[in-house]
């Protein structure tokens, strides 16, 4: 099946929303960006792998800070990039990424707001995936090695901050339908059969033009 | 396709949810519960199917008045059917007959809690249906015959009317992706293809087992 869909996903920690995504660009024969994005962003901007990596989906701490610094500036003026503070330089860096790379063609993208970057363009399929409790439990501490005694906790921390990224470059709602076109709780399926129920999604979404 | 699978349906108002769910049943052959409900209801409670049709999808309206009439009982003791506001007894009567409709096979249900109901039954998908904000205007002003200068405000109290009725009988939350197997936009694919990917995934699930 040959597509002209961008499909992004969001994807709760421990949900096998990576390796769905990945699956999903390899069998529609797409490119997949995931960490990938990073590397690119900071290679554009110039600036260190490394301290990117540091500050990737994590909101900028402190609005207040950034005020009280002058780091933004409001009305027509437009904000230097210099000034900002280094997760915002992340996400105007790799928005303008995702946006070159749905430019350029069909592909997968995971995470990064990448929904809300596209809201725009009417090629999208924007999906969100969650999974069980127990199910994510399970898979970080056996894909992950997350320390059984930690794993509830790790699952709560690692939701929240994707929640408060999305939430604050979006002002949109991390996990709320109106933001993506189907939801699918993958250990309800199956890694394969998500796999299936989103390329069958695609196929659908082209149709319905 | 033959299925083993009861499908749960959950939907905002003019998402079409009602016409995919009944459109599924047609296409698995198995029966459709809806409205219906209400009429088997009454009948087996031996009330008038006009009062329940008054009741349906509407939470009981003050919790405190019922207990202030002494219709709730607490604890070990089971409150009598009897004493309980009609919009309790219609809840009851309903999820019992979504109960044995369930025991009895394949089948597809509309709205009245029915993946709440049915939470512990492991043959069941439950899929929530919403749908862009101007597709549903869209529809019920040209299905529904509702007034144009209406449209927006009748969304509103609709989605309402169901989210109570839903939050207050269950606990949980409705819309909520914890509660459903799948949720899709079917503004964005369209009813045909809507309903296409519901047997996908009934078919997926089927699989996963």
């Amino acid at each position: 099946m040959s597509t002209k869909t961008i499909i992004t996903i969001a994807r709760q920690y421990g949900s096998g929303g990576r390796e769905i995504g990945e699956k999903v660009a390899k069998r529609l024969g797409i490119p997949f960006y995931n960490k990938d994005l990073i590397t690119l962003a900071a290679k554009q901007s110039g600036m260190s792998p490394e301290i990117f990596e540091k500050a990737d989906e994590k909101a900028t701490n402190s609005l207040l800070y950034s005020l009280m610094m002058g780091n933004y500036t409001f009305g027509s003026q437009i904000t230097p990039m210099d000034n900002l503070p280094i997760n915002d330089k992340l996400f105007l860096a790799q928005s303008q990424i995702i946006r070159e790379a749905a430019e350029k063609g069909p592909c997968v993208i995971v995470g990064r707001c990448a929904d809300y970057v596209l809201r725009e363009n009417k090629n999208c399929l924007h999906v969100f995936i969650y999974a069980d409790h127990f199910a994510r439990m399970d898979r970080i501490i056996k894909k992950y090695d997350v320390d059984p005694a930690k794993a509830a906790d790790t699952l709560v921390k690692q939701d929240k901050q994707r929640a408060n990224y999305y939430n604050f470059y979006s002002n949109q709602k991390w996990g709320s339908p109106e933001n993506y076109h189907l939801m699918l709780e993958s250990s309800a399926f199956g890694i394969e059969n998500s796999i299936d129920l989103i390329c069958k999604a695609v196929e659908m979404k082209e149709n319905a033009r």
